[in-house]
């Protein structure tokens, strides 16, 4: 199972702070962490799940795979710059946003396009500017346990329904 | 000067409207229309612009010409799928978004993370869930007469800025 | 119908001049030239094109239009570097190669990937590497005159095909 | 260190034989394999490398990781299409061609274009048609063995020379 975390190049400690425990409790559970592979929320989830021995995938903006931050086990270069923001959000079987800016959005809206949940921690509030029955992928939470809880169960419910379709 | 319009593949009657107004006044000023080519919001816009033998450009997620819409003067196959709404940004000098779902969401992210101007109809109100002070490209309008004088002025600004620092 | 001209960033005079020939050709013959939009061999055709009031359109890398050379109508910035030679490709009817180094030979083999037929003048010599079989798609040839008329004998065909299998 | 191994996803059972060994030796001297996912010399490589417990990554083309063939420890999936190529090549320290027809071609091209080496192996034979010092890059080998063994080398050099410049 892969879990992405996205969220900004650049943020604040408590962001920071809470994008490491959420990487460190996707590592705890087994999940395959996928993050767009610089710094910030990426470098913070990163370094979290690697304290628990746990697997990450960046997938980089650039051609060089040396601009991976140090917690990044496969790093993945694209080449693509931003058009690199679909390929993070088609290999999460469910997506974390924390915090974010423009990019965060645009990862956040091609999820809910393609079908990917995301789970909401102190991020883009959409829920409030969306019919509900829009926002059945969308879940704001409040805390890192929370988020890779809901995480979690949606990855699986997805897996199990893909499984009764095939 | 290129306009870029953005919104769904589908749409009611109302906003496919809006849009053919909005074209019709972007051709009428002897801009470039710059939309995804396909059908709804993206055929009206370029059915508008075709009326005052406006020049459309379809930047289209697949890999045949031919999914462009009739209203297409330059059809651009890109075989990237979502990935080619990067593409229609960056080839906008301000973007006037009308109505819209998620993939037009993830248009309007991608061009204010690349600092292009965003005016919005009927669209994603962004201007609730974000500080006033991240908020100074995105302007949401009431009437498609407001969202193209609007985006003129900015794509205006915007190249005498380039000029004077050039 | 569309024309692609393909060939290096930089190129010697010799090429150059085969290369505005050839784009002067398209343009009389009232087809739309497609090129990758920078230097070399694309600024040569398009030149050449533009002698004539052809039409032209430059699928660029980066994200910046301002990187077309001045005698593109069209510039489409992409920002996904090499990946754009795909584009440049699929928005062929039939491509000529004019010289040209590594990219070039992306683009024929995409190009032949894709089934659409390449013409080569004073290009790579694949036809000395391949198996005839293969190589239905693939044409050197010894002028401009040649390389225009070729082209658009093949793009004909192909169109006539369409129509014939819709 | 990552090697890729490129080819077609149809392909005899000679070229998968060859293939096959190509995987497991790159397994065995401890590099993560890199290929685009899919069948024919790419399942090859990948079931070679898992004899070995090799680690393997697959970069595909469509929208889903379902399409990865099973020897594929991470599946990437892109929704780009054939621009995917340039994502195999950039993630790769050095490449083996085995076989292949036109994609892989453009592989072969968009890897010499980046600088990055290429040994051919029953595959295009680019030395016959290209000028000797343009071929700096380009090495024609006889058997699996040397293929893997001229790879390391190749990727060996280009870390320490990148060492250097750092």
């Amino acid at each position: 199972m892969n879990i992405g975390v996205i969220g900004a190049n650049e943020c604040n400690q408590d962001i920071y702070n809470i994008a490491e425990r959420v990487g460190s409790l996707i590592a705890e559970k087994s999940a395959v962490l996928v993050c767009g592979g610089r710094r910030g929320v990426m470098e913070a989830a990163a370094k979290g799940a690697k304290k628990f021995k746990g697997k990450t995938i960046g997938i980089l903006p650039g051609l060089n795979r040396n601009e991976a931050n140090n917690f990044i086990d496969y790093p993945i270069a694209t080449g693509i710059g931003q058009a690199r923001n679909l390929i993070v959000v088609l290999n999460s079987d469910a997506i974390i946003a924390v915090g974010g800016e423009y990019g965060t959005l645009s990862e956040i809206a091609l999820a809910l396009k393609h079908g990917i949940s995301v789970v909401a921690l102190s991020s883009w509030a959409l829920e409030k500017i969306c019919d509900e029955k829009d926002m059945n992928n969308f879940f704001p939470v409040n805390t890192a346990e929370e988020a890779v809880h809901k995480a979690f169960n949606l990855a699986q419910q997805k897996k199990s329904l893909k499984k009764i379709l095939e």
